[in-house]
């Protein structure tokens, strides 16, 4: 059997490129006892990956040179020593970026029996599906009635706050960067769909969306997409902080918006999450994203890369704009 | 009887200067039944004034051209057909900027008797000391044992922060832009003051007298100083955003701070408040600060300048830092 891994070749200075990282050759230790050999069906690429690319201390330790990259992922047990994790099992887990890897098990969730498929588990029913569900209801608390923003509003996390924000009863406005994207998320239920690439003024095309105001922002964007909310941001509105990727790949700082003071004239709540501090509350998601899901009520779009070799286009393609919903990638 | 007040003759474009004021004459009507003649004691000048002097949409109508200014004062009832206000009554009320005013009564608040000089209920007692206890007991909710970062700490909401932090058990790190106003920080028990136009780069001196990192910062200043307490929050910080003086006299947009994703990484809640929400609170503010008066454990430094005419000069030196604590103006 040969196993890959992708490690990470040199820390990319702005946009990454294919030079930074190399796919190389494993070898595998022989299984000791309690221990699993597990084969990745699928991996996970997610935007926040970037900042782990950076040596800097931050929520999470940043990936070392010459070392595998890890991220979520879905594997299945292919040998086993384990009798709690018998062959055959699928598991998901963070040690993405590698077709094969040996574990004594830790760190390794064994996924519920549901019809679901097996990759949703990184997207819509894994981190970025909980990361909209938190934000929506643990940080923005987002009410029956109200206006919610949601920048990148097509992607993994997006699609899944644009959704879960109509079914909450609330009137959304989503901005994307192509009338593909547009479409797609109007055939979604979204009321309005701004293309922030050709709309003009993006806060004069926001104002005329959401005449009424936004009384939640659900930020994954930061710059240009940050100052037009916070200038149509309603009294006491609320902006979840949960991602800023306009600025990841920034070599230089860029400065941010000059209307911050729009946080006091209006009295906002502007709070920052990491949805790993509320996995406490997975439970309660799953719960209720399966039943959305069988129901048909959430539709969980997937972009899909085919091959280990492929996982860093996929990354790169992120900051592109080439996934609608989820990139992930089919490991073969 | 001569009666005075002082107009808005033109809009200031950044910085104000005396052209933008008038001081005018004006004839006071003879009083109705239950209508009162008020002269002003006491006027206070304030930063959030500036914002009103803008021709725009926000939390308080802007003030129009040739018309008297309004904000905090303190005065007394000299002519009286109220039986409820008599002659000598000593009232606080909004109509600032001019000697004498006849009133209906409403808006009118009389002065409780304490032994607190009257000019300190536009200050300690009033909006600045209340604005102070506020942005620490209900948006920052400041715990013992924590780091505290106050900008414009000198000032008449930021030595009340100061002085309150202190006292609900906090470390307190003050910025200031003296010498002279370190030193009286430092009097009043304040751990570390840095003066931010001598320090050098704010971040690294931020570092340096708060290594531990900052749970709270009472935003008064934005700017250099967000960006430096962005930088050395610690995780689940919280921000309490008061004012952002350094940019009210900016012609351009100021580009904002450039370390936003901070938010994220440091899961930050940022929350902008407005003092009159929490009116409703002032009978709880006014009896701790009061004891706090009593027991000599608040000192609430006062700059004073005498005479209506003073008002516009007193108002430009907010933001040219000639106070230290309250800025008020004495009327003769």
């Amino acid at each position: 059997m040969k196993a890959h891994q992708i490690i990470l070749k040199s820390r990319p200075e702005g946009m990454p490129t294919s030079d930074n990282f190399d796919l190389t050759p494993v070898k595998l230790p022989s299984l000791q006892d309690n221990e699993v050999l597990v084969k990745n069906l699928w991996m996970s690429v997610d935007p926040y990956m970037r900042g782990r690319m950076i040596d800097r201390k931050s929520y999470i330790a940043p990936f070392q040179i010459g070392e595998a990259l890890e991220g979520g992922a879905i594997g299945e047990i292919i040998e086993s020593k384990n009798s709690a994790l018998p062959v055959g099992t699928k598991v998901s887990h963070m040690l993405g970026w590698r077709s094969h890897f040996v574990s004594s098990a830790e760190g390794l969730t064994a996924l519920p029996v549901t019809p679901i498929d097996d990759s949703h588990f990184l997207g819509v029913m894994g981190m970025p599906g909980m990361t909209a569900w938190v934000g929506l209801n643990r940080i923005a608390k987002l009410k029956e009635g109200e206006t919610l923003f949601v920048s990148a509003a097509s992607g993994a996390v997006g699609s899944i706050v644009c959704q879960l924000g109509k079914m909450m009863g609330a009137k959304v406005v989503g901005s994307v960067g192509s009338d593909e994207k547009a479409e797609t998320l109007t055939a979604l239920g979204v009321d309005a769909v701004i293309n922030y690439k050709t709309c003009g003024d993006l806060n004069q095309a926001l104002a005329d969306a959401a005449p009424e105001g936004i009384d939640v922002y659900f930020e994954n964007v930061g710059g240009e997409h940050l100052f037009a909310a916070l200038n149509n941001m309603k009294d006491y509105g609320r902006i979840a902080v949960c991602g800023m990727i306009a600025q990841y790949n920034d070599t230089t700082p860029t400065p941010g918006p000059s209307n911050l003071a729009q946080i006091i004239m209006k009295k906002l709540r502007v709070e920052g999450f990491i949805v790993f501090d509320h996995w406490a509350h997975y439970g309660d998601f799953a719960k209720e994203m399966s039943q959305y899901l069988a129901a048909g009520k959430i539709k969980a779009e997937q972009t899909v890369f085919e091959g280990l070799e492929k996982a860093p286009e996929a990354f790169i393609g992120l900051f592109e704009g080439k996934n609608k919903g989820k990139m992930v990638v089919k490991l073969s």
